[in-house]
């Protein structure tokens, strides 16, 4: 039987403090997590609120291949709640550790959840619902009552068994040993449920299918609270390469859907998360580079079109001559030995004065060297902003195109906008300058921090990237823009 | 003997695409690993450049407890521009696989590696330094060549083994395995590195302790080439929490470690990281939140303040009954069941349009639905900004305070800058109020993004946030700020 993999980005994902899905946002993430191909979306809390409710009801009406999955508390209003929103399945979970019981039904004993569970496993089952069970922090239970539990559970009816190490404290030896007894005991399908705490949610997970597990439960990027659920891609990805166990999953579609979620949770893949971050294949460093150059294999331990995305090199103050080469010939120039080491030398002495190296200083540094004086063909002389409450966000722009001066003004939708309008107008006369993306940093300190902007421009297939960085955002912005437009005016 | 910790942060965290540093960064990171416990600095290449050269210099004349390594390829010029640097140890790599080998050394056979291993190991030896020798890929390499390598090595007078997962493509069964190998096969100490491709490397690292390694690398915050090393306080915390091994980490150091390396390296430490992110010992979801105030352990592995940090209970579309109850008794609020029942219907209504809750929503909410009628007492009435190239950001506001108008003008580094020290020239009434956060979310698509500014206010001891989200970056900024002062003021 091939693994099945239950995905929790809806339910456990959303609850990540600070993300807040709407029902058409759900909705998006469910359809991408059918196209991937996992077998079941858990696609939140029927009972929660008013839009999870209906979010439920949209994702299960939607037509999708997977079974369409509620999270349920051992309570009939959940089971109803998950019934009436045509949800397939419910995953339910009743308290299991004894800190558990007694923080959310204080005054409860073992066999009160042992009743309850029952009853709540038959009320599911009459409602013509798939039941999924566990014990909600089983992993800090005591094994024989979860032994007990789950018997009692399967005799009410359960159709398959999930194992949860909620607060992340399991290690692989464990989740191996307990999946197996747990395979030794029970007839139904069991799963593993594993959360990051500790760093080991990939691992743990991993070793649950080794001892025999049947289903996992996974959230695409990691998320989930406090450190997270097991993140899909890393799972999937290590049983599939490493172990070379199979999945439904697509991979081809991992990385468009970890961008997907990324986007709507507005929860940033870190760019050192494996397999997704933008790291990930990415490299720098100039040894690395020029070996790689070489043979790709070399620092890569997968392809990335393999998981839907692309090698990126960039350069950096680990710059090595192989990189910068691609770089110059690029450009149409060529450096003797001398100015090559020179070159290097200043990407390096950038590097080591903390700051980020991007193609335009690259550019700065070679035509420095070479003594190639290129006139910045792009000159701001002059830029007015005005803004507030009852004003129109208004720029005016004097600038120096090839000799000439230009003045425009523009609005926008506020500063930064109008600023960077007026000098789109100013330069007509090379519309085929696209802005393909404009970044600002995450400010964090007070309102006098540095801003940082990063911008990168397109003429035909040619892309750089520049950057500005000042206390005024709107100065910051123009000057990367600015800087942007002189790589590509020749 | 207690297991060593070699610390990366500086050599192959500094590897991590767009991070550099300067060598005072350098040195305030390697005093704050010192602090932290950690046996090896491994402070950089001494080759690699001169800021690299002076680091490593600076760092081991600091008079630190740990030993100072540099990275080392097997070549003299490297071995000297370590020894020059007055590094205790290098940690040398010499390709050992054989996609390494022939895309490193074009043309040289196994043999020629071995022959330049013992070469470089007896030069480093004459300089005095501490040789740790590892083979670069050694995890993709033939194992026989591994030993037959480490042996001429160690004969050589090499003082520590390492291999190397370079790529990440280990399993823990093979990291077990392998160190147990070589522990059989060599009397020297032997130690492992491993990077994090497929989300393992916590896990090889701990098998890897259980094989019988004397020494692991590791980097905080898990920074590195692609997914980055294994992540020193992941590794630390499973060692010590999950498994009784012992280390001699100051535990309490931890997240103010990692708050630095964030801080200089820039490289923002996801929210769902284990042990150091903002989430990990942060909770929202109602449920979990009525439980925790009951017994904090309900949802948490360990205690916060046992790494140095603090628990963190946020309200959000999951807020619950007791933290909502939580935050009204803070207003000197008292709702009746009904009311509360509307409260909450209404904090979950904006989350499930995706947008996030702060403070000031709850009081508006709160307020609303209890009938109490507050008048804002701060309301702006008026604002103009002006910026530009020779323009001296200016804003002037008009507000309207308890009932009065008030007009001010101010500048500042930048347009937000100058509107916000507008705003705080008009409420000088209310002087104790500080702006203790000023944060906006990374802006990335085009000009015209919404733009999300959050603000912490404090007066006295309370804190409250509060939201501002345009297009408009200044708008925003002044409507957080005004919106915080709303509630603070009374």
């Amino acid at each position: 039987m091939t693994l099945r993999i239950l995905d929790t980005t809806l339910r456990d994902g959303e609850q990540t403090p600070g993300v807040s899905l709407s029902v058409e946002q759900k909705l998006m993430i469910a359809e991408a997590l059918d196209r991937l191909g996992v077998d079941v979306i858990e696609a939140g809390t029927a009972i929660a609120s008013e839009g999870e409710f209906q979010a439920i009801k949209t994702i299960s009406e939607a037509g999708l291949n997977a079974e369409i999955c509620s999270f349920a508390r051992i309570k009939f209003e959940d089971i109803d709640a998950a019934a009436d929103a045509n949800a397939d399945s419910i995953f339910m979970v009743a308290p299991s550790s004894d800190i558990h019981i007694s923080s959310k039904f204080p005054g409860k004993s073992r066999e009160d959840i042992i009743e309850m569970s029952v009853r709540a496993i038959e009320y599911a089952k009459e409602r013509g619902l798939v039941v999924e069970f566990g014990g909600e922090d089983a992993s800090r239970a005591d094994f024989s009552f979860i032994i007990e539990l789950y018997r009692h559970a399967v005799d009410a009816g359960a159709d398959r068994l999930t194992f949860t190490d909620t607060v992340g404290v399991f290690t692989p030896e464990k989740a191996f040993e307990t999946m197996k007894s747990l395979k030794e005991n029970f007839s139904v399908p069991v799963a593993f449920h594993g959360h990051d705490d500790f760093g080991l949610a990939t691992s743990n997970t991993v070793f649950a299918v080794k001892g025999g597990a049947d289903e996992i439960h996974v959230a695409m990027n990691g998320l989930g609270e406090r450190a997270g659920n097991a993140a899909l891609e890393e799972v999937v990805m290590a049983l599939e390469f490493l172990y070379g166990i199979k999945t439904r999953i697509n991979k081809e579609m991992l990385y468009p859907t970890s961008k997907l979620v990324e986007k709507l949770t507005r929860v940033k893949v870190p760019p050192n998360k494996p397999i997704v971050g933008d790291n990930a294949f990415t490299h720098e460093s100039g040894i690395h580079t020029s070996a790689l150059l070489r043979n790709t294999q070399t620092y890569e331990p997968i392809s990335p079109e393999v998981i839907g995305r692309k090698r990126s090199i960039i350069l950096g103050k680990h710059a090595g001559r192989a990189s910068v080469e691609v770089i110059m010939k690029e450009m149409g120039y060529k450096a003797t030995p001398e100015q090559m080491k020179e070159i290097l030398a200043r990407i390096k002495e950038i590097g080591d004065k903390g700051k980020r190296v991007t193609d335009a200083d690259i550019r700065t540094i070679v035509e420095t060297v070479l003594q190639i004086r290129r006139e910045k063909k792009v000159q701001l002389l002059d830029l007015s902003i005005v803004s507030g409450v009852h004003v129109m966000p208004t720029a005016s722009v004097k600038l120096k195109i090839n000799g000439k001066e230009v003045v425009e003004a523009g609005v926008g939708l506020g500063p930064v906008d109008a600023a960077i309008n007026a000098i789109k107008k100013a330069i007509k006369d090379y519309a085929d300058i696209e802005l393909v993306s404009y970044h600002v940093d995450a400010i964090t300190g007070g309102t006098d921090a540095l801003v940082d902007v990063i911008v990168q421009l397109k003429k035909g297939d040619k892309i750089v990237t520049a950057r500005g960085a000042r206390t005024d955002i709107i100065m910051a912005s123009v000057e990367a823009f600015i800087e942007g437009l002189n790589m590509l005016i020749d």
